[in-house]
């Protein structure tokens, strides 16, 4: 089973959208709010190039790292707020516990993914970070080296996300994907995306494991 | 032509989840943020009522005014980041100009929304507030008030906003309802409350005034 991070496992995506649009708004880029959420979790590559077709500006890459520092400034300033989601310790310790292997794989880096480990109480858990692969959601990269990292091919790993960059990433590694509503997309944006289901968050999947073929019983 | 403020007319929802987030922790309660993002735009008691039910605590007055005070401070902090959304200002000039009787209405208290006017250029807009009905969205009486204040009967208004609370209570007006995407609920969402048409922003909107009534040339 491969997770995604912010807004699948902690409560984060808000914040760091908020985070975003501070940066942008102080790098004098005026993007409507809505906009950034529908793009947090995509690569910061294909990010920086959305925000420049949508705001229709040249943005270089000592400006994209500029920006990358004024998020992370901002979002430090937010840090306090984030908690982990309903259910996602309970499931990560019920997988360990039954034999499930399981690893979260996010287009974040390392330095920001770490710290959610430690909030979700599994500090020495399989992850994979955007430093290690060449290409970030929605390519598959990040799903297929999660994958490898277990010994199990793509094709039978369930991926669960909040946004539809991972649910279109899922596809492109063959693995079935399952939605969560926690990153604040709705239900149908997630179905068209291509997941197999949708639940509310990580506490209503854990309740209905066997709809996705994981008995309770292990 | 009626209008919501916050998340339609300025891009301001997000900035009101993160500060209802930050106000709920330090009051002791975690309720995910995506459930606090679903409820903006509702009335407060209504707010107050349904968080009770999901955080499974009681709030009384007294906590429901301890809540507004930390949500206010908080918004404080985020103030600055508040923009007018594309198109609005640039639409109501234009309602203006042909002659289209236009109001807002907003379930925020009027101390909120004045300075919002002053964003958007309509410092005289015709304004109504929480402070004038007895209960707000998705009751419909927010919307009546307005109506009646531009002397036009409801069921010949129409009513924009980017909640699900602003269309069940246009439809509640008999007015008809159309959504933006603005505020971050996906199109599905607001179609299944009944939006006639969901735009992107109001710009979007503008550019198709013919596909709900409105002909470019007043």
């Amino acid at each position: 089973m491969l997770f995604d991070l912010d807004g699948t496992l902690i409560d984060s995506v808000y914040q760091h959208v908020v985070a975003w649009h501070e940066a942008l708004l102080s790098y004098g880029v005026n993007l409507p709010v809505w906009r950034i959420h529908r793009r947090i979790g995509m690569s910061g590559g294909l990010f920086v190039a959305a925000l420049a077709r949508e705001t229709e500006r040249e943005i270089d890459e000592a400006a994209a790292a500029t920006l990358a520092r004024l998020h992370s400034e901002a979002l430090e300033r937010l840090r306090d707020s984030i908690r982990p989601l309903p259910g996602s310790s309970e499931l990560l310790a019920h997988l360990s516990a039954t034999g499930v292997p399981w690893a979260i794989a996010t287009s974040g880096q390392r330095l920001n993914a770490e710290p959610a480990l430690g909030l979700l109480g599994v500090p020495d858990a399989v992850l994979v970070t955007r430093d290690e692969v060449r290409r970030a959601k929605p390519d598959p990269d990040l799903f297929l080296a999660a994958a490898a990292k277990l010994n199990t091919p793509a094709e039978r790993c369930l991926v669960v996300g909040d946004s539809v960059w991972d649910l279109l990433a899922a596809r492109r590694a063959g693995s079935l994907g399952l939605g969560v509503l926690t990153g604040g997309y709705g239900r149908d944006e997630l179905e068209r995306a291509g997941a197999y289901r949708v639940y509310e968050d990580i506490a209503d999947l854990f309740e209905h494991l066997d709809e996705v073929g994981l008995r309770q019983s292990g």
